[in-house]
């Protein structure tokens, strides 16, 4: 309660929040120090929390004893004891998890993951990415039979579900429980002597396998993998669970089982526009690439204006640093129909986190915006501005940063997102301010009540349909036909979800 | 884990550790603060955790919600933050909790009580003090239907077992899952709108009832009624379960309802030698009295050496400041067969937290013992020493306070114990460490091998005999036979109990 | 900032504040550790801040470098750490100082001793307790010549002083220094290869010597020998200065410098009756002696009253721990005219620190009381009680602490004080509240005034003649004759005061 | 002590590390607030230590008092308490710093600024950036006259020298003591009712004035303006004393003094290449401007390889933040020649601070820039890249980087520095290593060296000459020649520097 955790860069940003990043190690001397560094690489998917728990055999009582430590901040926070992860945390084999969500509910820290339990068969320990979306009528279900629930997660359902299979081995129990839930998940499961790597049917949220000499290891990006030295192997398929044991060590080759095969995914498509890191594989693919053709293609179908006469004062400015891939994209293609288009690093961002006094009648978002950005004014003076950024939520920060590249005064300010309006919540692991609140809502999805809210020149966005037209496309490798959910821009939800408040377990 | 909750004072007192306090308050606009006080008023029962739960009763819902906080340290360490009582912990009723227990366990933080779950019917939450004496079968049981724990405390099956009654009032689930366990249980129960105090049918651990206006509060030791102006009305029953409700309110008579009538009981006679604070009610009797016979028994029983030429120069001291009331009573009796016998404050306490800092080859209990006493040395030299305390446990502590007081070169030393020499561990409740440790056990209850270990010119206990004849005796106001649980002593435990080891589910 | 020093359990006495402990030691190389343990015993005389500075003797360079370490709170907050105290605070000789004063200053960090500075010929610290009382003046002389301060303290001045002194010798430097100060000190001064303990002519502080070995040490009060075995040698005499260095070491003869022979002293009363801890020797004497006797001249001056028929109700209460001692000197007297009186532990102190939650209406210090201290209910119902203390400064505690007492029902309080009224601040190194705020003065010095204020059946203070007939009187071992300051309750100064406000150059 | 500072960021980069920011502001109800703002934009020139003075006039007594906070840490740690600004730091003026520098010592906490003294005249604050050059001298006469010196800090001479000035007015005092140290320096010094600026004959560290309504605010970059949303309005002159006071503001026109006049400048070449923020203005110039021309003549004098066939495999990676700049300079001219030529973002920074494990046997150096970096594989695979940085120090963290793309193998890696070699260190301010260390004399100046030490195909710095050629030359708007100081480049130092070593009066 006394970390200044709040203070967090990430309050600044009005981005929607993904739910974390999950990652597990199999077989390594090292498991707790490679997972933190596995989590520090992934601190962009989760600020709140930050947890590992590790499987430590303990060959006197021939049996294993789950080691645990978790705590609101980022992970060099919660990690910043070097004894933790060298003596406290002992095993060859952990999970881990960043958390980004709810806040303010009092006992937050109960909901903090890894989750640990002890059952019939000895330890379980979860991570989760994503969301369940029948978890009304589960958590029902297990409270008329007598159970109870200490934590507000849907995660925590799961383990009751396998605790209380009456299938004999644990995959089974495992493959039992998960296919009574339904929505969008990607899963680290570690018992006392096994790794379970779990996705959902549709693959909505990233997850991959590499390894590490003999060490199996799972993340949800693999940024993770980089910082290890591990070797990029496969995505988990859709619908796949992986188990490593010590049979899989000696064979090399993982165990698979599937869930359910639906022939296709939905993978979310708002990765590729922001989540992910550039850096990272995921879906089988370089974000890197998806989000230069992002901005390629946003260039084609809403280029930037021409000025008749002075071309050479159009400069293209990202907003640093998630919408600079996209940016060159866009200024690459740009160029091709104008030739003078230049770019200008003209925001500067600064990585200090700052803070914000509160005073009566001050601007706070004002101040926010400022001790974040600042404008190189030579480079922006007299010119024809386009601000390339990747999306808009509530839009309360653009409107501050227009605001500001104004005072540098350029001659006009033109906007453009390289995605569409986001109209629709997330149901399956992003964390999105309430329908109302988003700019699109707020102005009737009119793109001239948009302009004027924003006070820019113009605003475009990418069409639904060119964005998916950005995106690999096809068949994957498994054979699955990739498909993608673009339920926020569109408000099509492609996996059922049950009419539910989000923090009903929280409050009532 | 950033507090230095382990520097604490009570680590260097060679005396058994309570395993709790338990505090409880209903309708009253204060309720976090009031349990914060009565927790701080308790402070000597538990210093390693502390935490307190509160039902909130949210109108616009018309639901109830839970708050809680709980952390490692002493009750104003883990409250600091005065809005953590004001703003967070809302709520017109609260329980709460402070603990001494299992230490080193990784992931300890979870075993902090009060525990807060949710079932079928809303929030329950739960402080313990004492112990179950049936959980292995219990929770292997439960793990066999299907059930998770979450803790490796044997408090979480009770919210089990009464989660999974089928009976349909909350009070008829409670009395069916607490009949299920057998053990030493003094337990304050939260419900979304009612509070349970429930004890064990031996009355093992001290519970009262008290009121504050309208409001009713319960707790360990009256001392927590005192500090915050609350009258103190009656014990809780043996075998009772008292249930306060709005209609209780409205009566202003509490609803009471019996687990099982054994006609007598079996309270902790340890409780009087040394855990409850001498100005506290428990049992229905002072403390300060039964503890001045104690005392004054010894006397009767093993006098102080009489020297026969000098009689002037038999000086009694305490052991500050666990001891001073038996001490009294020693000397207020002593006086009567030598009337020049005199008390001396020739111990001095020091009440800062200490430090040790340990260097190679230095005697580090020795520096513990002087971090936390000196001794006046004119009142020492050349007299005969007595030296009253209340109980040995491994003894290491007496042999340095003995060679403090020896520095000061007194004639002789002689100890007198105001308990029995400790044989035999508590399994209801008190954390003594192993049998082997016992210095009575230690010396094969040989007194000559104590006293030369000790380093004295003489020790002597109380007999079991004379402990009983100092305490309460007859027919309580209940009517129930007065009887004491004197296992330590003795090696009769009155309940029976599985073998356990303690730490089984902590590090399998 | 971020420590928790204010919620320290000293700030609920109703007491004058020390300003300071000083330590010093030579000649050992755990210098930095002894300190600390010396600072831990000598906790009483301060509690707001710590610190302590090492001469390291670097061979590679032949040079000496000094090693600080001092914050707010305890001495086992401040040196938490200890690799401060055996890897940063290295070197062979030391000096401490614990600190009471001046909160709310915003810099109140840069008071905080002991003062680290460089001169000409090397490194100076110094740790001093006492209080010049022409500083205004030399302050005055010394900016005029173009001195700069850093901090707002008085022994500031004198390194000043020291480091412009014309002499060739550092000793002579030193007494040319100390003489152009006035006022009360007891002083430890560390420079690159030798450790200098000064006293006043006067010797209103207490400061002793003791030996470890082949160490010398020196503390503000012989408790502080006791904790590191040390052995007691003598007091530093009035208006000495006492060297030690390499030669000293090898001699075993410390040198000794007279800055003023006055041939009396005005040791500093309060010291005996309530600053000093009782196991400690201070200018010559025991201090448990001399506050039994304050107890005893009590009874006979001010006995407790008679209740003619119901003698044995007369009980006698300590507050403890302060008025344990002194309290015991009154009932082993009062027992002589009363032989049914007696002594019962009727208040318990809380030894846990508090904390107060501000609610409007609340009062305030009402629950600070009670955060501290209980009453034994069956031991004061109905007895005539006599409360016995020390001294009462605003007279606020005391006044809650009678209304804790009265609800227990006795029959009637009676206040016995072992000191006279305090009417008059002191100038000499003690913190008292304002002279207006001093209960005596409130009620213009007329006892039933106080009483009635304190709201007790009797309240009576031994004479200021017999407080001086119960300390030591004579000539002492140096052939001093033995006196007293006892402005604090006459009024009247030994040593000359300019007229300074407190705080001059902490404000202006 | 208890922050962890030292895990810093800053610590990961081998850059110099400048030594401190400055910021003061004259008549602003809200001073300290303001000049946390200022220096938390000011982050980037020291992030180990920050600190605010305020002066408040007290009305009732008619006097200054100064507040100060200072502490490890960045600005928001420092000043994580908001009750600190606006509660504390009252005051209508201000100062403040931010450090980079001697860790270490264990009473480094004394050199953190600004420095608070009080003299003759009331009080003074100090804050400066830059180094004085001959302190051994000064020093020595000081302490020969009796001065004792608190910090080992070449400021705090100023403060003895002006307190010993025999002139009338402040700022006479303020000229005849600044006239007596040589040196580079930006300094603000607050007394209690004015404001100094003052800055050396040479103007060595930038220096700029502005004004926020009737307030007049000073920074040592213009971001800091930019933050507050003040106006900038000129550049503090070489040798310039600007004094702020009420007339001032009346009249609105700043007092302007000179301590010498060159005629000439040696601005610090280092802060176009490195240290100040591109968004800034400095010696009267856009920082974006210079660096920007720094990559453009380092892209004519040493070009990217051409690559005969496969020109599309030509692309450059800047190391961001710091090189990305001048990378744009850099790629722009390049197409020129190499239309292939393009820009791939393919190094991706983690703006979160990593953490490192240190394990036997380990490669921290490589984990170190692994929680930094990680590169887009699919942008370097098979290409020929050329990665631009502004300047090598040790070459370490280069290497480490080199490898670290090398993994995504690349077909060539070509390094470009936008400066020459770094082969000697600066005495104006700047924090190098020693010479020793630097990678240019490591390998002797010789380039082949250089590049096998961190095995790339080619590297290339840009020659001095043209370095020169990339910044403002001429007369200035205040007919001054401008000239830089390229110290480190060249080993020729404009202002003279006595011999001395950094840490003489920290260690002796």
């Amino acid at each position: 309660m006394n970390k200044n955790y709040i203070s967090n860069n990430s309050k600044y940003i009005d981005k929607p929040k993904s739910n974390c990043a999950v990652f597990g190690i199999y077989n390594d001397q090292e498991a707790a120090v490679k997972t933190y560094f596995g989590l520090h690489a992934l601190q962009h998917r989760g600020q709140e929390a930050s947890g590992i728990c590790t499987s430590e055999y303990l060959p006197e009582k021939n049996k294993y004893r789950f080691n645990i430590h978790k705590g609101h901040g980022l992970a060099h926070e919660v990690f910043s004891d070097q004894t933790l992860l060298t003596n406290v945390l002992k095993g060859n084999s952990a999970i881990g998890h960043n958390r980004y969500s709810t806040t303010g509910a009092s006992d937050s820290r109960s909901n903090i993951q890894p989750f640990k339990v002890h059952f019939k068969e000895g330890y379980l320990a979860l991570s989760h990415n994503g969301n369940f979306t029948n978890t009304k009528e589960l958590r029902q279900k297990l409270q008329d039979e007598g159970t109870i629930f200490q934590t507000t997660s849907d995660s925590e359902i799961l383990l009751h579900l396998i605790a209380r299979s009456k299938k004999e081995e644990l995959v089974d129990k495992i493959l039992e429980a998960i296919r009574q839930v339904r929505g969008a998940y990607s899963i680290m499961l570690l018992s006392d002597d096994k790794l379970f790597a779990i996705r959902d049917p549709y693959a909505v949220r990233p997850l991959s396998m590499g390894k590490l000499g003999d060490s199996f290891v799972f993340a949800s990006e693999t940024c993770a993998f980089d910082i290890i030295n591990a070797e990029y192997i496969r995505e988990v398929k859709p619908g796949e669970v992986i188990m490593i044991d010590k049979e899989v060590i000696e064979t090399g080759k993982e165990k698979s089982y599937i869930i359910e095969n639906t022939g296709q995914t939905r993978h979310c498509i708002f990765e590729y526009v922001y989540f992910s890191r550039p850096d990272s594989t995921i879906f089988g693919n370089t974000v890197d690439k998806a989000r230069r053709k992002l901005g390629k293609n946003l260039a084609i179908e809403k280029p930037a204006p021409k000025s008749p006469v002075e071309y050479k004062k159009v400069v293209v400015i990202s907003v640093p640093d998630s919408s600079n891939t996209a940016t060159l994209g866009f200024l690459t293609e740009g160029i091709k129909t104008n030739k003078y288009m230049k770019l200008e690093l003209a925001l500067i961002r600064s990585h200090y986190i700052g803070r914000t006094f509160i005073q009566p009648g001050q601007n706070n978002r004002e101040i926010k915006v400022k001790t974040k950005f600042n404008t190189v004014k030579a480079a922006i003076k007299d010119r024809i501005v386009v601000i390339v950024d990747d999306s808009i939520v509530r839009g309360t920060t653009m409107k501050q940063l227009v605001k500001l590249v104004k005072e540098a005064k350029p001659k006009e300010i033109h906007l453009r997102i390289t995605s569409p309006p986001i109209i629709a919540p997330c149901h399956y692991g992003m964390d999105f301010p309430s329908r109302e609140e988003l700019v699109a809502n707020q102005c009737e999805n009119d793109m001239e009540k948009i302009r004027q809210y924003l006070d820019v020149d113009s605003v475009e966005y990418l069409s639904l349909e060119n964005l998916h037209a950005s995106v690999p496309q096809g068949i994957d490798e498994y054979g699955y036909k990739i498909g993608y959910c673009d339920a926020c821009f569109s408000g099509n939800y492609p996996i059922p979800i049950e009419h539910i408040d989000k923090f009903e377990f929280e409050d009532n």
